[in-house]
């Protein structure tokens, strides 16, 4: 594959390998997060062309990606069986575009979809937009900020077919949004046969998402996702029948959806919303609400009011804790 | 691939690349599919042998396989990136059979079951059975009618991976009616792998299906489900224990099966019912209702009587209006 | 492959072909496979380092291995078409072992993981662990006596997705027990992308598992599941937030858990209890019991006291039968 790779489009630190430096605490990596995210909705606020560059991040010093070198060699050490794949998928690459580009292509190729035009078409959109490349950087924070089972950058980047899923869905709704729509359908359908996540191209996805676990995730053209939210496995965003406009769910900021959970039509589940595992959603959710059960209804304590939530669900990641308010709850 | 093609089985117009017309109007599409589906299931009630041909459908003139050589052409020139994808998955292949074989054969292949291998089982099965013929042409006209997000006939062929584990399934059935079983078993194992679709060979699937998404969808070995029936993803018509005989569920005509649900034992869901997603189904569901909830139940009107559906729920794809007649549904 | 093949590392019989014999009556397995159970549950009691050997069971006589090659041997005579794909996964490996790694590794290799690396890595944890080879015979008579549709052992071996994820585990698990955290990791992440069944690699899973379908099932990093327990499709006994410590289900020895069931926290689930299909279960579930529904809870009897199971669920797999005891299931 490296004889495929055109020249790098940024300045990289040649000797970066000899610079890499063990990680700074995790309380650092939440402050970078913060000014990631920042710099990235803005990004996104500025609209399509306006944030646009044409450069990879691969001069970032004391970044995210410095970080993963760190561990993957950490790891190519410690465990000789996988060094070869840790070379070829994370240390030879001078940048987190053309690793992510690279890890795609090679997972998402097949004998008719080669690699090389995968990684093509990866690393096209990664170079070409600052926003892809933000939200790379803040879906991998937040995958280790809130899944306690990971523990590393690198094992989020190689392992988590949810955050790959998602990478994959950005550049195919980037194709999407430039009319290229059979080939937006042709990669989201590799993604949905490669690691069973099913997002539709069009859908619009906000940053700092995690995708834990992910098997069996269905989102549906017209939905639209948040920021900051968490969607665990077997979650459906669906819609609700024949007519062609709007008719999947919209899900606020910092929203959490459990595990099996089914939201179906063009309905609200508002900021700072959680929705229990296995719940079924067919009405709007307040925001800062919980919602359980199938139907599901609000949680209300015992003087009849909605129980509001004072974290961030997607962040703080309690399924469990409106057991206490869930008055009918014995086994 | 090519050289292992045997010469074609029916005379397919040389000129056809030539002749690709626009496509005709959706409307015309409608009462191609009546008249195709009506045939087909005449070829059905005529039982195995004498509804067997020896031909391909490639002479057929103005149908969907014309059709989708249309799209794929318009889709070759606007996405030169995919432009040799669908010439070898496609445009090449003088028939519908043929390009389906291919694409089967290449997704389900495995170093062991070579694509080879599985393209001229499944170029056979077609060739042999003007039952699995018509059955394809329906399944792509279904998908194409009843889901809003499928954009053309060749969107369908390629890339939905419920309609292709379907037509894999439809071959490993006729194996499996052979008694072929191992072989049968072994594909339907692939296409467990490879799409996340379990459906047992022995269970029976009628026309017109929509598996839509269909990730995780399980369809045990008695079941039986009937024609223009829509199933969502993650649906399960599973089993009741050990005892051998029928024990998996009977799907009448026209039924919609919403988004995770779960349908279990030697039950029957009448034709034209309707299930809500969600829902656990563990005995009858009379014709022309709604179930819905967990366990489900029947959804009633205010005067206690069930709400009778007047549409065919497997083609109107109406997944929530029942929430009206839902009546302690409040959030 | 055969190349990179160690010499075999136990006695296995030159004239095994030879002597190949027709199956013995099921219930001489049953008997079989509760000595089996109980050798391996006492190699388990033992603890790590002395319940380990450096031979593979070749030289079994009349045992599991036997008969798979039996089987294999009437499905290659049969079906011709398979007889290759027979021959180098099956009949050409002198134990279950070399089988089942060559073909784990098949399934599990990607252009960056070798199938030889993967295979010397499942060969050498069957090689050195006797409760691994244990556990693989536990499984293959579980499923075997529990799944109606399991028409053989080599049935079982070939197309068990669930099977196959399941001996996975084990072998990521016990990398995982030696601290080789990545290369576990590595492992549990291609079993979630090519069998859709993400289980932890910290997972503790007894014998004699039965994961029917499996798509889609989810086990966290701090679950146990005991003995004889059977887990359908759509499964996740996942956490419950942040928090780093204990967080996932104990599953007790012989539970049921149905279709789509959602077990969230550090709950106990008793032994001998069942879990309906669909259901949410956030508290722990008494032995012997029944919990059913969305939030789930203990089915009981008209007088009020929970209904007791006398059978073992986990392997009688009944499904269903708590319907007469549910007194408000009505359709």
């Amino acid at each position: 594959m490296a004889g495929d790779e055109p020249p790098p489009l940024s300045d990289s630190d040649p000797h970066q390998h000899q610079t890499l430096k063990p990680p700074s605490p995790l309380n650092q990596k939440i402050s970078a997060q913060k000014r990631g995210e920042d710099a990235a909705n803005e990004a996104m606020d500025k609209g399509g062309g306006s944030s646009e560059s044409d450069s990879e991040e691969g001069g970032e010093s004391g970044g995210i990606w410095a970080q993963i070198k760190y561990e993957a060699l950490q790891d190519a050490e410690a465990e000789p069986a996988l060094a070869s794949y840790l070379y070829s998928t994370v240390l030879v690459h001078p940048t987190l575009e053309r690793s992510l580009a690279f890890h795609l292509g090679n997972k998402l190729s097949s004998p008719l979809l080669l690699p090389s035009l995968l990684y093509d078409l990866f690393l096209g959109a990664l170079s070409a937009s600052s926003t892809l490349r933000a939200a790379a950087r803040a879906d991998l924070r937040a995958v280790r900020l809130r899944d306690p089972a990971c523990r590393s950058f690198n094992h989020c980047l190689l392992n988590y077919k949810g955050f790959l899923a998602c990478q994959a869905h950005r550049a195919a709704h980037r194709l999407w949004s430039q009319g290229r729509h059979s080939l937006a359908l042709a990669l989201s359908s590799r993604v949905s046969e490669v690691f069973a996540v099913d997002i539709h191209p069009a859908a619009r996805i906000g940053l700092a998402i995690l995708f834990d676990h992910a098997t069996s995730v269905v989102i549906g053209e017209t939905a639209v996702v948040g920021d900051h939210v968490s969607i665990l496995h077997h979650v459906t965003l669906g819609g609700t029948g024949l007519e062609k406009g709007e008719r999947h769910p919209k899900i606020g900021d910092g929203v959490l959806i459990g595990a099996g959970a089914t939201v179906l039509g063009n309905v609200s589940v508002g900021a700072g919303a959680k929705i229990g595992a296995g719940s079924v959603v067919l009405t709007d959710v307040p925001p800062r609400t919980t919602a359980v059960g199938n139907p599901a209804k609000v949680v209300r304590g015992r003087d009849g009011a909605a129980s509001r939530l004072n974290d961030v669900p997607g962040e703080s990641m309690d399924h469990t804790s409106f057991i206490s308010d869930w008055s009918d709850y014995v086994i």
